[in-house]
């Protein structure tokens, strides 16, 4: 996948760093991890610090002192979280920013303007993200209107790009736009999503609104549906999936590009992924285990540290807890997706995902 | 100055790992800032997570993965700031641990027996540190007790040396005991201090009890008087000082080796060391300030981020804040101690002192 910052090897996870910043983690310690690209949040940035705050600092790879590829979401998601904070209409979304409270609103197109400013290499489109379980109707509803909003946006985005809209600057020259197909687990919809939204053009396409609450095995045969009717020559993103085995089940299902908290989250919450499956370090039984977190990982955390020592920070509140933890994870996340990567160039990826669920987890690929 | 792990270039400035972390960092971060030696809480590893775990781990440096010098401080300094969980005696001081309310104990002997334990390079002795103000009644009072307490401390570092203390291991071999002065700011007791501090002998001596609230100028006074009486071969140690304006003077009055807090907790209230003096990050005249927080820094954080960009990450509660903020405070600690170092040996500390003053503080040296 060619962008403007750089080229990224596919299948990639992509760390997150919602508000400019992989949360407890330094840009330079990201940098070292070795991410090709990594995901901000339109959302959170344009409540704070603001989007023109991040066009004047050049754009947020200047901003944040990061110049490999960066994708932004479209604030869809964190907007709908919101539930009782925000009105939806045709137009967008008017909602209450968490912080103080004041009135802001999100449309399909100040989505792009937003984005623009933000200067990503990858902007996201505006879509509305149903709730699951989703009946027939209300699922049906979100995905039309998502694909309205679709050609609104990729118009907007169009209009941006030929310098035709006063006061929008593009921070970074030669952004692309992925569409994103809707549908919740109704496979019609998610056909008629595919097939209107390609119908609209854009760079690639992403599958919204799965890793919802929905089972797994659910959330894998939708992928699996939808994934091979996504035009084979774009990388399909699987936005905000999910856990190890649910990468390699997605790769498995034709998906190239994921972004997940997971890995972040669960190190601030002293979850650690080792090749033989999470571990809790908070844990009693590892206060005098004098092993790495994972026996076989080279990350900066297993080099030097012990669990003993990880559990003593953790239980002491220390933040060097979060930070060595979250080495650890994005590590074995991205050491993940090395693995996959190179599985699938060696013509060996079947044999690869057996042995990485019965290491891991255990179970048989489902 | 030479020790187990290796030398330390003096004057030298320890960063402060209270709980076998310096807080907000890793020890990669730490190694990588260059200090040859830091400091460890005896009081905080004794509660949690034990010296008898350390031990087991191997000593303080297998423990936290730190391969240079260490300093354990004697926990004196944290037991009497427990003013209402503590009872003291001639033995030593009863308390109630912080974390569960268990009753523990300190002695001028287990304070011995723990530090051998943890295995630091340097142990302190324990003192009684009375607070400031303190009447010449009970300044002499403490004083002569660390006395005391100097006499049994030594008594048992040199049994335990010489493997003579059933069940206390020494984790590192060679570990060297430092002496404290006590005395308030009354100099006769200074004086009695030092001789009678000096008579029972350690390897180094340290200056106590100041940095307790009394005025600059009073400590200043209480350090020239003390340290000119100090044996001149040996180390002198100010502990607990202090800002970057202290440890010049204190190193023009002869002191060679100092700790504090003040870098890395003002770095999470957001306070920035600067060659122009301390800034405030939050301010909001900093949101759109696209230098870095010191333009002739060479530090990772001045060197990748803009004041605009740190600001953004301390209001938004970001972990990294804290991070990127601690590493520039440290670096510029430690960077002062490098010039100072320099300074002196090419003869031309005075004049580094005058300009340090003219540029940080826009005041003369006092």
């Amino acid at each position: 996948m060619t962008l403007a910052h750089g080229t990224v090897e596919t299948p990639a996870f992509m760390p997150v760093g919602t508000r400019a910043a992989v949360k407890s983690v330094t840009m330079d310690q990201v940098r070292d991890l070795g991410p090709e690209i990594i995901l901000a949040n339109t959302y959170h940035l344009h409540v704070r610090p603001g989007d023109e705050l991040i066009a004047e600092a050049g754009g947020l790879h200047r901003f944040m002192g990061w110049d490999r590829p960066v994708l932004t979401d479209s604030g869809g998601y964190q907007v709908f979280s919101l539930a009782d904070r925000r009105q939806l209409s045709e137009d967008g979304v008017v909602f209450r920013s968490h912080l103080d409270g004041q009135l802001l609103s999100l449309t399909p197109e100040s989505v792009v303007d937003i984005q623009s400013r933000l200067g990503a290499d990858v902007a996201m489109m505006f879509d509305e993200c149903p709730s699951w379980p989703a009946t027939h109707e209300a699922a049906e509803s979100a995905m039309e209107r998502t694909l309205r909003w679709a050609r609104r946006g990729r118009d907007r985005f169009e209009a941006v790009s030929a310098g035709a809209v006063d006061g929008v600057a593009r921070s970074t020259p030669g952004q692309a736009q992925f569409g994103i197909v809707q549908g919740g687990t109704h496979k019609d919809l998610r056909d008629r999503s595919v097939a209107g939204t390609v119908a609209v053009g854009f760079e690639a396409y992403a599958i919204g609104g799965l890793s919802v609450g929905e089972p797994n095995d659910l959330m894998y045969d939708v992928v699996a549906h939808t994934a091979e009717q996504l035009p084979e020559d774009r990388p399909r993103y699987l936005m905000g999936t999910g856990t190890p085995e649910d990468l390699v089940e997605s790769v498995a299902r034709g998906i190239d590009l994921f972004d997940c908290v997971l890995p972040t989250r669960n190190a601030r919450n002293g979850q650690l992924f080792t090749r033989n499956g999470p571990i809790s370090i908070k844990n009693a039984k590892y206060a005098r285990d004098w092993q790495p977190p994972d026996a076989e990982c080279p990350c900066p955390t297993c080099r030097h540290h012990s669990r003993a020592y990880l559990r003593h920070l953790f239980m002491a509140g220390e933040i060097a807890a979060a930070t060595l933890n979250t080495l650890h994870n994005l590590h074995f996340y991205l050491d993940t997706m090395r693995a996959i990567r190179k599985a699938i160039e060696f013509g060996t990826f079947e044999s690869f995902r057996t042995s990485f669920h019965q290491t891991y987890s255990r179970r048989q690929p489902v």
